[in-house]
């Protein structure tokens, strides 16, 4: 007789903790940390224009447009960075509108190079005004067609590693590059995320609760295949959208024994959403997880002022209270409220304060959690086969005009 | 010996149909297409600010918005319509600042009339600028709070019928003035809602698409507990986050066995989630449907030019594509890559063309289908009793200072 199986064995903390040291070797986003910034910086400080377009999409824009989002309130920038990422006409003409194209610098970036969507804008770019070394640059894999573009052109270009996947790419210059251009200072953002990898890769906090976080999630993924992402911040939710393409893209994935796999990332946004989202994780289906994300020091004293609005003196005691102490406690009802279910699996997550540090280390952290959550899964975080059917399609059916 | 249950009995179609028609009696949305328009006309052509500012969260704001970024782009507007939601100290004050508050119309909105948000917010306008007669407006309950401020203020009020939902009140004035003053034809709206009113109640094409599809998500509920709405245009963004609401908060309720309902709605932009969210789909577990919707006529012939770039030539055949013929391609290989998998659930709807027929036509298929699923589901689609625990916390901690 003989038995044939590769039915997932029970694997320990300590396994799926070598399976990542030895991971480290091949895939390299862990190693972005030790990075060399000094290329980067000189080039961003060389940039002459007020408007940076970042011409991408999914991993090439979601993770600096979290990080811009995040920061730009609170730092003095003094240019200003756009997207253009999807084929929608009336959004590229809604969003080029409002920029001088001609004091611009337009950072390409596609992983593969030859991105679909980033090469139709580029193109249309092409014929509003010309593109050569003074206003373009381009970030792309090293032997990518867009790199041959670039090198023709004598367009400066920076590379993205092959073994650093796109949602994984936000501390390569695919991030650093235009975050470094508009101030923010991208030594800060690689301290906080190696912060976070010296205490994951040192075993200490960071390990303990990533490690313990991830085989809940897998271990109850039929119980709740839905995890609820309830950011308490406006300037959230660009991270909200980078969790999503994260968590979706890395382990919707069929496991070595055929079997399909998924964790179901939601965003949402407080308190906005207590009025769309929270009905439905309070009395719904137990079929949710939610993490809620709170900013401890808003750095903002705005206050409710002390107005008598006649009629509605029943509310007079929201007076003089500032808007971020409000904010911040209708996170803790919110917390509390759903505690108080006792059957909703709940954690917190508090950013001290608003910095370049705080949300490298956070984004640096759910990568991580992202790629143990795999290694428990028995899942490659790192590709994307799913996606590849549809591309062919598009491709026939615009080649033959079906 | 005695039984007693209530275990869900099988439904028919037509005892559904049946109780939609009766409670068509005393739920208020359904009759809104048969409004009386005047007064709402004859108040937004009296309005001379630039500047309109809807102070109001959830169903005060989400269906206006939906319907004002659809139809934004294609109507030549000649007022502005911004919102003022958060309590984010940062997103207030972001938003406010690029508005001339002098020139302003403020739409206060609250059906209770004591929305702690939209107090708040309100009361901090009142200590930047004199809030009267001539630049404020309310809508409310007639028994409201709010409305008691409005006349002891004489600022004109329009009201929310007791027996509209907040999230069922897109018809009512609650959409429909701010819509109006900013220019968009509200008549042309309700039309477009009374087409899919009368077509459902005559038993026609839309009664029979909404009950066969209600019918199938209730029945498959346990297996697809996710419901995604793939929207292939960035104008449908509002659209999206109106559904969620109206979904989530519809269905997310216990029924009349104490047994948890709910479908989770998640809202996608194509392509930019092909780019994110597209992989869970296809290789993810089989949990979810995906509704996908196109738009036929973008109205907008912007195309991609014929723009050689060096060492991107093998790209070349998408030169003289229109952009709105490639994302609705993109679309197509989407959903023809779907159903190649041949088990996930998936329907289209394809908007016509840019308009207040079709957007209003749509939203109201929507409300309906979400009253049908209610019924096969034995739950109350108007209420949202999960919500309330977490308001009297909140209120405890701020008038204790916990």
């Amino acid at each position: 007789m003989q038995y044939q199986h590769n039915f997932n064995p029970s694997i320990s903390d300590e396994d799926v903790f070598t399976q990542i040291q030895a991971e480290r070797e091949h895939i390299g986003y862990y190693n972005l940390v030790h990075q060399e910034t000094s290329a980067l910086k000189e080039y961003a400080s060389s940039v002459n224009q007020k408007n940076i377009v970042v011409i991408g999409i999914g991993g090439s824009t979601l993770g600096t447009y979290a990080i811009y989002k995040f920061l730009k309130y609170s730092k003095n920038l003094t240019k200003k960075l756009h997207f253009l990422e999807t084929t929608d006409p009336i959004d590229i003409q809604s969003k080029i509108k409002n920029i001088d194209l001609e004091d611009t610098l337009f950072i390409v970036i596609s992983k593969s190079g030859t991105t679909i969507e980033t090469v139709s804008i580029f193109k249309y770019i092409n014929s509003l005004v010309t593109c050569d070394k003074n206003n373009s640059v381009v970030i792309t894999e090293s032997d990518s067609k867009l790199n041959e573009y670039a090198k023709a052109n004598n367009i400066k270009s920076f590379e993205i590693p092959k073994n650093v996947g796109g949602r994984f790419s936000v501390f390569s210059a695919v991030g650093l590059l235009p975050l470094a251009i508009v101030g923010i200072d991208i030594d800060e953002l690689l301290f906080g995320a190696k912060t976070a990898y010296d205490s994951f890769f040192n075993k200490e906090d960071t390990y303990e609760r990533i490690v313990k976080k991830a085989r809940f999630f897998v271990e109850y993924k039929n119980s709740f295949n839905i995890n609820v992402l309830f950011s308490y911040s406006s300037r959230l939710d660009g991270f909200n959208n980078w969790y999503i393409q994260l968590w979706g893209e890395s382990l919707g994935k069929v496991d070595i024994n055929s079997t399909r796999q998924g964790l179901t990332p939601i965003g949402i946004i407080g308190p906005i959403d207590q009025h769309s989202f929270l009905q439905l994780i309070v009395e719904g289906r137990r079929d949710k997880t939610v993490t809620v994300i709170k900013v401890n020091d808003f750095e903002n004293n705005l206050k409710i002022p002390q107005v008598e609005l006649r009629g509605l003196e029943e509310l007079n005691y929201i007076d003089n209270i500032e808007f971020a102490y409000l904010i911040n406690k209708q996170a803790d009802a919110t917390i509390e409220s759903i505690r108080n279910l006792g059957d909703i699996p709940c954690d917190v997550i508090t950013i001290d304060r608003v910095s370049e540090r705080s949300i490298a280390a956070l984004m640096y952290e759910y990568e991580l959690l992202t790629s143990v959550c795999a290694k428990f899964m028995y899942i490659d975080a790192y590709n994307q086969p799913g996606v590849e059917a549809g591309k062919v399609i598009l491709k026939e059916k615009l080649q033959t005009g079906r």
